[in-house]
């Protein structure tokens, strides 16, 4: 029997573009699903002519494979996962490598990379992005968990991942336990955001100044020579080029709702435990949510009045000021992404190459972009730079475009036109590069009603003080009870 | 030996507190504290010349107390809870009575709630809200869980509760389970989101108008007496009377550094997991986090540029569009606090007298407020309200206040000065009343991505149509990896 590089369990979508691409770059698939029959009509489907084989059962599968054992798991995140494993283990000796290629979630990544170490299995949870051209032609691959496995799958990787202009592949290794899964997630929170500023930036194209699909075809084919050049930016044009079955633009036909409950909402809340403002995702996810409202809307847009939205000015100029906002909030985004990481490595004890993150985000996955190539050098010039928006190039790009970003949200407030990711996006910047904030209010506030103390500007950090506020109150602070 | 009405565990300063509040109202309390020498500390000291009792051994604790035992714990919430329940079973007999006074997570008060109840203890999760004064005179109180429970209950919680004008108690029964504690939590939320709206209207009066603390306790005394008529407004303008040792207002001398590590963040996880766009509350636990980052801002204040905050207009009338913003954001804020309330009753299968809510919180707890009446009112009108701001009253509230709203947003923008909060509110009102939002483009994305289908305008809701954009793509769908 034909000995098989490597195994990949599980032929939806990703899994079946994942098997052709190993295919392509000259190593042997072994394929094996659940529902055994998806596997012979991939066979005599997609992987017609290649050398791709097939198994019919987990036994077959693994008898198939090459020593040690490499096999991919492509199956939905979740139990289903946990199920697979416990299937593979009677037919894995120590010493194979098995590799979770799906979204799962970074704390089930670590738990999964113990418990198999500790049967001598090696376990890797790798971030696969890209969506279904990705796996197929390239994806960005962010491996983690079990070191000693890369060597082993690293040549496989490298090869299929896809490439940046000099020839870097966009696969590399990210770090211990669960963090090529964490990584993947901060892509996939940055994807949320990354989708909902072109939103914004339509909605208020179309809403605001009329434009037609037509119209929007080419103001994103324009902003993609800018700075703003991405695979978003470009099939966001294309799909403003789509056309329906009856030549109407297709966009307009498509239903105003989308789900959420996935990577973004693990992110934001992700956030929350390490306690970083990651706000333009959370608007993000939020939006998401409002569109699922859609009766609830309905019923609201009768009865719930706002201005006209009619724009009397230079609209040439207000589309740059939407493109410049776009980009402002972009850098914010990925800030706010970045900072969680750097906190997420310090409070997980991670060694996190941010630098090498960016480049693996350049190519192949759905937010690559040439943005992600400055973000690079940003990391090259400063490998501990504390926060993306206080790199030198980012800085003069904020400077400049910050009054058109102004204008826009300020514009799109007097029209009454939702722009929360831009918004929220001015506001962090704004907030972050404020030394005093009126949270020395919120303290008093909280130690007038809940004696829960305060610091003082001109006493050490950590020395915590209380007022008696009304003069009635006890003296008893509150250790034990936290509002 | 004196028979107790109730016991009462945990002498932090809710627990003295309310212990001399049970008291006041002619019940005997008997008080309970893991380190016995606060209970002589406090019968020496505040409760001396009362009726209130000390044990200083747990079995001298249960033997003091009538039968069925009613026992509140005010311990802090987490495992402390779990612990002081296993110290209390061995002295506990069936239809006994323990309720947890602290701000335990809902889901915690579930499973006590059928653990014990498989154990024949009646466990109520009481939410309590009101700081150390609110305890002491009369806090709010939402009881939930065992509802056996809640007649022998009762007859306390009301008396020693808040009451409103007429005289009805800040108290009622929630619901089953851990509903008590959701809508504490819930409270909470709302909470911080009334706490960083005040702080936002302050930091653009003092850095936009330049107001002296003087000022701006002269401007809250002003707003305390309009719709935003509330215990918040009312000692934040006692906050900036107070002076410091040395004459200058003491709120300047206090760091802006602000904690999160509560109810807040509980809020946002579970309007993320019940997809509600609780933005509102999001931004003001993120202001928090970014408070934190204290020495993060103070860099960044040095090289990131914005323009500069000087105001030229009518002062006095700005001051009222931000008035307005307030009270509008305010109204979103309670929007969607009660959009998730509503979303939890389906999905947990409780039964919420969201009227019944709004009185509990009329009076006694942090956010009471004249607008509690407006919103209690509301629910009278139409029980099965969707939403507040659909109500009429509040539309027109809207309607009236949102031009000054969008002004101060608009201008705020302009002037570099950051308001997370009054901004997201807008946005999630113009969302709201969007009967189309731009979701139909990243419906299309990802569609074109990730094979993730979308509906359409003009098909029944549930169809679900794949476009293959590029012309190359599969025609497999996604149906078992979700980006």
């Amino acid at each position: 029997m034909t000995q098989a590089d490597i195994g990949l369990i599980g032929l939806a979508v990703m899994g079946q573009n994942l098997a052709l691409n190993i295919n392509d770059h000259g190593f042997v698939v072994s394929v094996f699903n659940r529902t055994t029959s998806k596997v012979g009509e991939f066979l005599e489907g997609p992987a017609k002519d290649t050398n791709i084989i097939g198994a019919h059962s987990l036994e077959e599968f693994f008898r198939s494979l090459k020593r040690p054992r490499r096999v991919i798991l492509m199956v939905k995140a979740g139990a289903p996962v946990d199920e697979f494993i416990a299937h593979c283990l009677p037919f894995l000796d120590k010493g194979d490598i098995l590799i979770d290629g799906g979204n799962s979630l970074f704390t089930d990544t670590n738990r999964r990379c113990a418990d198999l170490a500790a049967k001598g299995i090696i376990f890797i949870g790798a971030g696969v992005s890209g969506g279904e051209e990705g796996a197929r032609n390239g994806p960005s691959i962010m491996p983690g968990g079990n070191a000693a496995g890369w060597p082993h799958v690293k040549p496989i990787f490298q090869a299929i991942s896809a490439k940046v202009e000099n020839g870097e592949p966009c696969c590399d290794w990210v770090g211990d336990a669960g963090s090529g899964h964490y990584v993947k997630m901060i892509h996939n929170g940055i994807e949320y955001g990354d989708m909902q500023l072109i939103c914004e930036a339509y909605q208020l194209m179309r809403s605001g100044l009329g434009l037609t699909a037509q119209e929007l075809e080419q103001v994103f084919k324009e902003w993609n020579k800018t700075s703003l050049d991405s695979y978003l930016i470009e099939i966001t044009a294309q799909i403003f080029g789509q056309k329906d079955a009856d030549g109407t633009p297709l966009v307009d036909n498509i239903l105003d709702v989308a789900g959420q409950k996935g990577t973004g909402k693990w992110t934001i809340i992700n956030a929350l435990d390490l306690g970083m403002p990651l706000t333009l995702m959370g608007e993000a996810v939020f939006a998401r949510c409002l569109s699922a409202l859609k009766e609830e809307r309905v019923e609201a847009s009768r009865v719930l009045k706002g201005p006209s939205p009619t724009f009397s000015g230079d609209r040439k100029a207000f589309i740059e000021n939407i493109r410049q906002g776009l980009y402002a909030s972009k850098i914010i985004s990925y800030t706010q992404g970045f900072m969680l990481m750097r906190q997420a490595a310090k409070d997980y004890n991670w060694k996190l190459n941010y630098g090498a993150i960016a480049l693996m985000w350049r190519g192949g996955c759905i937010i690559r972009s040439r943005f992600l190539g400055d973000i690079k050098e940003a990391f090259s010039r400063q490998p501990d730079l504390k926060s993306l928006c206080l790199d030198s190039f980012f800085q003069k790009e904020l400077n400049q475009t910050q009054q058109g970003w102004r204008k826009v949200v300020a514009t799109a407030a007097e029209m009454g036109i939702p722009l929360p990711c831009f918004s929220s996006a001015l506001a962090f910047y704004d907030g972050y590069r404020t030394e005093r904030l009126p949270a020395n209010l919120l303290q008093a506030q909280r130690d007038f009603f809940g004696a829960h103390t305060y610091e003082r500007i001109d006493k050490p950090r950590g020395e915590f003080f209380h007022t008696n506020w009304t003069g009635t109150g006890g003296k008893v602070s509150s250790s034990s009870y936290n509002a």
